[in-house]
């Protein structure tokens, strides 16, 4: 970062719970001046009523894509729901640098999208801009691309916790079980009864099994890694709590190796990621001790059935799992401290 | 039943939450006339005190084990934590019977019992008398025996799903994971720092894994359906919510079997059963379904991981995980229909 | 009670909670066979789909109003929203009896209804045919009733708590403050954002300050009660619960009153009212202790301030609050125990 | 703020909530170095041990204050009990200022406070020495003092909604009533039952009627501003989230006053203070949109009633209840920005 010029910023989808994140982290980026904030139903409205809790904010008002001086904006980052993404992409001139929240360019087969997102991809053409934004594994990748697809908020806490396991062959490919729960905001601010309070509080039930949205990703990724396709079960549960997201990882050892291997590879694989914490023997990740912040917590544990281990991450869903890691590519793009305007610690109770 | 004398009942435990819905439940059924309220640490108060939900009960106060007259009691209700449970059993008239929620009497192996629970048994003598009250899989022996030892909540849960699968040779017996999450009145109502509202509240973690006392009942119970000797993984989780336990479970087929023939087992298992409910195909159980109830709700789903099932069931853990079951047994044991004082439909929301 | 005949009842608007909480009560009731669902956006589906927690009944599936054989209704429960209801009822046949959970046939006074239910009513001529249902205070009229306009929640909770004390002019009429505080299932289950787990969860703040509809509702009984026009405040908040309504009333006494004296009042009034409990000084009210079952628990402070005290009362809104009552004054009509079928203890936790 | 030195800061009461999150917000300070952490029960300890959402911080291990080298400290902040505090704080060198969140320090008069708090102050010398913190109003004192008593979190949130009212003669001093609600976290960790997930979620009710010990705090700072004596209504009820306080105030306006002149009275006293912010017309503060931040929303709302009006106030009770407070105070003892490392927005949802 040579210059002191701010960063101009646009955020497209602001009046969803990832814009809004971004927005909240972004607005104490010392480098960002947010320029732009997009919300096409909600035009001509001050931020702060669709979010009063950013009604603090000295920002524009909400406008459409439209009303927005693209030349005025050097970088877009985007909220918006898989298949309105890229096609407002596309639309944006070459020079401005896009960190896509969205679905829409984080697989690299067009045939996977369209059997898993109903329907061919709208802008192919962008696809070879893109790069895999999952930050502790892609840095060079990122730093030089000009759109990052950030991964989906399950895929962050599952890569996390077993690509560099997969990569180091110390734990099988095949087999692998994924038992995930979230928080409500996981399904967005749409309305749809089934996250209403009263539906969704105090109850606990899997969803999307067998057909979630997120399970191509896992599986591109950890297929990558692997060097053979791989195919996974993840079973999605919805949980009574606004934030978090909690990755149970059921996997198979190779013969002679230990719950001990996999926490030293995952500790090698993130030394120098200061997001990634792996825990000590025995403390067990929980997605209240992330809450509100980019961290990531993984721990392994031995298995009762011998020959198996089982790999737990938390993360918050709206930070790592989109906002924060959204924000954590934007500082690996522009040369910055990963951690700029990452530093919240959890906020706990 | 032949007789119109109503069923003299004792509650041990009446301070605790299974304790509290047994009473809850118990004081509506109509045979039973509860005679005696017991909980040490506070004899003497009336019960409206320790549980005002139940002030409008016109029942004795709180006593001492020692200041009830056992020969005005038929029946004891045993909500006592393990290890004390089978000191106050054992001091009990034998023409008393008695249900036992606590973990006491669940384990056939005086060794297991001993590993898992930190010292020997102290009333051996007693197991002989004690049966496995899993209602829908031991009723003949429920109806003769005089000492009926609850299943756990994770047990009733896991093995309601999964035992008529094991015994038709539908799944693997090895191999099997299962993935648990609990409300927090699953931890009682003792006083540690990880279930008060401010920890437990809007987070998820898992605890206890490969650790938890629910597992050797369920490796018991298996293997016994198995003929053979089990290892399960078994990994609970807390979930931010009173009530309501979902178990996950990932199981392997032999080849040829589809979700439909675990199904169809189900069903035909429980045909006669009226709190077990199979759902159909792509009806998703969730706790919130059947909170306050006493019913089991289990669902069959193909794994994307060919070869492979997903087996949920949701249950109350106080309900159908402890003091439903218990007066469920309770009916079996006196003639009754099973469903007596059990009518009650779920509280939705 | 002279016949054994059943009394079959309809059910309008049983997609709504109001509904679904009559019927998980009603199906359990010895005198009524349910005979009609009626549910227009729903028409055709069985009521399991729209309640999965209500699967295990065997009724009729959801219809229209039209499709219903009228004729083979005695009583019909209406569930629907104000506005609807009337219409609704206004097509029934004079000889159906009906037990309106809306707040059609509430106010007694139709310009009073037009300002603040936003128009004329649509069925003035029934208003005369309606009795306001707050059963513990105008029992006889409702015995003899053909229409029974169920109270509000919030009505039920503050009239339950004050009706008795303004009479006996314990307290003053003028300067009564209400803060009230509701679970969300108060608000329905029609998709509003505010209402989602995420927006609802874990806060807390005031709605409607000083136009609430349950407003004249409160002015008319209380004002009939004094006999004199009364002005009320009323402060409605939304709390992060599902169920249970909490009314906390500031009140004026008259020179050398006391709350003891008001405790007595209350005391008498309910004396032979089974869900009215009066407690004891010092004990608390708590919606948690009340969930689920039909009692209204009620509570007297003394004030810091002399010359004032604290009333305070807890409902379940759903039950007490809505289909409880609803049952209570079916119970009522027909000349039943008033409290069949509302047995249920309060499910706690 | 004229030299680069960082001011070295010890806190007593680590391991409390208020403890952590003033850790959580000072290890974020540029002019901080925290050199102490003081939890006697957990002396040994590394804080991630007991608070393992600040694992990630490098900070010294939890120590008794006996263990501290006084002489490297420049600054403790105190999250001790009342009663302990003041011994504490009586030990400490007099060059080392201090900022108390305890109760200690914040009554003028002690009998007042010997009434309140059970007995006799420990350290009556000292409180002349001390400063109430309420930032907003005592900016000078504080500036000057060297110990700062942080008002309770109940009374920061009246205080800041009433007092410039009261000083401007816009509202009567006689006859208020707050109806408060706290989340649980108000209660702090201890054990105690009724803040158990399982018996505080999904309930509501008051507790502590006419005798909460923030009454007298609240009298004292009203009543300065009054120039009289004066007595309120302070109901303060548990609600089911975690963080949040909101104080519904209702007052008597003098004859012509409206909610606008409030309004306006507040804008004015509040337009140098950054956090407070007065809601426009009809904008209703929730605690939501204040979480985590050290934000206090305030309204204003006419009532019904005439000649009265309603004052809402919204903090989150652990920020600018307490710890977000006493950081404010910090910066305003030390010259810094009074906004330093406070600037995190609210974390919704």
């Amino acid at each position: 970062m040579t210059s002191n010029q701010p960063i101009r910023a646009a955020v497209l989808g602001a009046s969803g719970y990832t814009g809004a994140d971004l927005i909240r982290l972004a607005a104490r980026h010392p480098n960002i001046q947010i320029t732009a904030l997009i919300a096409k139903a909600h035009a001509g409205q001050p931020l702060g009523q669709v979010f009063p809790h950013l009604g603090s904010l000295d920002l524009p008002q909400l406008v459409t894509s439209d009303e927005v001086d693209w030349d005025s904006i050097d970088v877009a980052f985007c909220g918006l729901p898989h298949g309105t993404a890229h096609v407002e992409i596309a639309k944006l001139p070459e020079r401005v640098k896009v960190i896509d929240m969205s679905a829409d360019f984080r697989l690299r087969d067009l045939s996977t999208y369209a059997e898993w997102y109903g329907g061919e991809h709208g802008a192919p053409q962008l696809l070879s801009d893109a790069v895999y934004g999952l930050t502790e594994h892609y840095r060079d990748e990122i730093a030089g691309a000009r759109i990052v697809a950030c991964p989906g908020c399950y895929p962050t806490a599952v890569l996390l916790a077993l690509l560099p396991l997969v990569k180091e062959k110390l734990i099988a490919s095949e087999g692998i079980i994924i038992d995930a729960k979230s928080g409500v905001t996981g399904a967005g601010r749409s309305l749809k009864q089934n996250i209403l309070f009263s539906e969704a509080g105090e109850g606990l039930s899997p969803y999307g099994i067998g057909s979630h949205r997120h399970v191509p990703e896992i599986e591109q990724e950890i297929g990558m890694a692997a060097n053979q396709a791989v195919i996974v079960n993840f079973t999605p549960h919805l949980a009574p709590m606004a934030r978090g997201e909690l990755c149970t990882c059921y996997v198979q050892l190779p013969s002679g190796t230990t719950d001990a291997d996999l926490r030293g590879a995952l500790r090698d694989a993130y030394a120098a990621s200061p997001f990634v914490r792996v825990m000590d023997e025995g403390v067990i990740p929980a997605t209240q001790h992330v809450r509100g912040s980019n961290y990531c917590h993984v721990g392994v544990f031995a298995d009762r059935i011998p020959g198996r281990a089982i790999v737990v991450s938390a993360i918050d869903n709206l930070v790592k799992g989109s906002a924060g890691q959204a924000l954590q590519n934007f500082n690996v793009m522009h040369g910055l401290d990963e951690s700029t305007a990452l530093e919240q610690l959890p906020l706990f109770p």
